[in-house]
């Protein structure tokens, strides 16, 4: 049997992990700090659905995971925009057959536990959480919910242990260790779009609704009983925001001018906005990672805010790169550490930079006529040239091309799309003749 | 009496902020870590010596300190680069009678703390360490150096404890809390000039003295025994840095090469090399600066590298306004602690970017041609100008203007410059109808 690891955090980028060491042969125990999601605990305090695309769903294929999870996913494979009179605008996400997922975050880190459960060499830890931490010497000081205290020491150490965790708190102590957490000046609230009688879906099932308002944005996504998680994000502060929703009537007048067509599909709206909670949004950001026998990993290492739908893809990710790197280079910890971060800091920072730009995107861009256009020429650029064109979201979405790759293309098809549409060239762009040496000037090297 | 105030951290800021509360009247409680610096317990671990200019005298001329802190000092009035092959070059800081002062930190605390003492409404408590904070009840857990706890509470509390500040530490865990903490990659080690016999200095006394080299640097500042504390900033890695320096052979060789003038002067250079420690640089900002009844202060604020010389006048001029604020608004303390905050984060945001922006100035471009040029014409337009051209060192310097608007008219100063240049018009320079129109252009409303 190989060394024992601990694994701090047993959410989904903790539990991922937790697998691909103990398919390794390694020892591998988890210590969780809430009580165990399979017991029907669910974590409160974080979403309730997900968006998985390809990084996530490529990670779960190594550990078998993948059709399973995708069994209870609802396909979603574009944006459908609300204006205010109800109208509807649908952009695709990508070409035909290209989709994101909506999955339950409670039902996938259930699935994940029970596949590390099965392994013997994995060991689970719940109401376990971590109060001290000591980098030199490898240890954890994990209290239990009897208060009692154990000391656990391990050969590596993993913080998977989420935005707030324990171990990055302990690291930001150690000499030069830059960190920074940023807050938007937004909230979000979740609310509810339920189904008809008989479980059916109220609207479009197969799409991420967005009801897009300039300032503030509400998001619907599907769920297998019909119903829809909405999330209404809105500033904390100025003239729209939750300073100013205080009572029912406020709630009441802010729907009725904002959301009139979800409103009459959301009967609990006004419990729900009063008895959830308001979520704040951060970007958290740090480098290193590693500490000698330490490494952050998943929210732990990078919060980002949810507007690309990548935070849980990014941390999958993650512990997918590492598993490959382990495959290299194990058993020297220290190479294997190093090149873990040197892969992932920076596309952690490119996808916390795509995040931001995308919050911008979705709840003012996406209903104006300008950004339609764009998205139309794009989405013909795409299915036109798939092997030479590739827009900034599928490159997201759809590939498990690095984010920093995505977020500098992004800006090169920008620049070709806004040269388009002044030259007026749209109905040149099945024209190869046309394009090709547009994309040289603008996208680099292409292969034709 | 008023309320009582306690004061976590009696560095700096917190002894001036301690003065500036007595002298209101309020019941003031200082609490300190380190032992008493009056009975020779000198601060371990940070700079020996600091410029103080304009901000800082400002705020002592306050509570009637600035004349005996000034007897002690000496006045820089330039800039002297020394060449790698020992030539001078001599940049004033401003015009005649403008100088920065070189102080010493522990004599200037030592005068801060020997003021605060003489007030009976001020308590001094010294060996007490900040261990926990309760930002909701108003309390602070302090530990001695018998391991005993106190628990103090008071009306309001300020955390000037410095760039690792406890208080800082507890509001980084409330809800859309804004923090960055980023390191350089560069470390700095403290060295000394001697003295000859009588305390005559070796090299010019009313001078800042720098070895630009590009990459790295050295500067010093004269002390009243005739000696000088030189500063090393290099990086940690890469083809010049501390981790290629890792023999008194290597040091040798790298100070024959680089500082050859200086090293005469520094017989004890490789035992200082080997013996001090290797200080790291950081910026710290956050953003709010109060929770509740809490508010930061100083370097727990605020950490900036030091390369504009402000960050202790930056503290003080913290102190200072926060003291005219109270003036204003006491005893409506929500209101004192948002003003306060208001009007000083966004300037301790321009200073740490001035910081961050010099130290190139001081280790690479001092010692080019082009910027000595520069620089020339700038003196020129201070000399020519004083009411019309301030350059950005001087309203950084030797003014009480607000940082951040000193930050923007250093760029709109920088294109002026550049235009007479490109434009060739040095020898128009005090021709005041070829200027003046420039001025309006490059500088906005300016009075004639």
């Amino acid at each position: 049997m190989k060394e024992k690891i601990a694994i701090i955090g047993g959410g989904l980028s903790g539990s991922l992990l937790a697998i691909c060491l103990a398919k390794r042969g390694f020892q591998v125990e988890v210590y969780e700090r809430r009580g165990d999601i399979r017991k029907g605990q669910a974590a409160a305090g974080r979403s309730i659905n997900l968006a998985l695309s390809t990084r996530g769903i490529e990670a779960l294929k190594k550990v078998g995971l993948a059709e399973k999870v995708l069994q209870d996913a609802i396909p979603m494979t574009g944006r459908m925009m609300h204006s205010v009179k109800g109208e509807l605008n649908y952009q695709p996400y990508g070409k035909s057959g290209q989709y994101i997922n909506s999955v339950s975050r409670s039902g996938l880190n259930i699935k994940l536990l029970e596949l590390a459960d099965e392994y013997d060499n994995v060991k689970l830890f719940f109401n376990h959480k971590c109060v001290d931490v000591d980098l030199n010497i490898n240890t954890a000081v994990l209290e239990n919910d009897k208060g009692e205290k154990i000391t656990v020491e391990a050969s590596i150490m993993f913080g998977s242990d989420g935005a707030f965790s324990a171990i990055r708190s302990e690291m930001q102590k150690t000499n030069r260790f830059n960190y920074s957490q940023n807050y938007e000046n937004y909230g979000y609230k979740e609310l509810e779009i339920l189904p008809l009688k008989d479980g059916v879906f109220q609207i479009e099932k197969n799409a991420l609704h967005i009801w897009p308002r300039g300032e503030f944005m509400m998001i619907a996504l599907p769920n297998p009983d019909g119903s829809f998680t909405c999330t209404l994000f809105l500033a904390y502060d100025g003239e729209k925001s939750f300073s100013n929703l205080k009572t029912k009537v406020d709630v009441t007048a802010f729907f009725e001018n904002y959301f009139p067509d979800a409103m009459a599909m959301m009967p609990n709206y006004l419990e729900d906005f009063f008895n959830n909670p308001t979520g704040s949004l951060t970007t958290i950001r740090c480098n290193p990672w590693v500490y000698k026998k330490f490494a952050l990993i998943g929210d732990a290492a990078h919060a980002i805010i949810p507007f690309y739908g990548q935070g849980m893809n990014c941390s999958f990710e993650d512990v997918s790169e590492l598993d490959e790197i382990i495959e290299t280079y194990y058993p020297d910890w220290t190479t294997v550490l190093q090149k873990y971060q040197e892969a992932r800091i920076i596309n952690a920072n490119a996808i916390a930079d795509l995040a931001c730009k995308n919050f911008v995107e979705m709840r003012d861009l996406v209903g104006q006529p300008a950004f339609m256009h764009f998205k139309k020429v794009e989405q013909e650029l795409s299915e036109t040239y798939p092997d030479v064109y590739r827009s900034q979201y599928s490159l997201v979405s759809f590939s498990t091309t690095p984010y920093s790759y995505a977020l500098a293309q992004g800006y090169k098809n920008e620049a070709l799309i806004q040269y388009i549409i002044e030259h007026k060239l749209e109905d040149k762009i099945k024209d190869a003749n046309v394009m090709m040496p547009l994309f040289r000037d603008f996208l680099g090297e292409v292969t034709i």
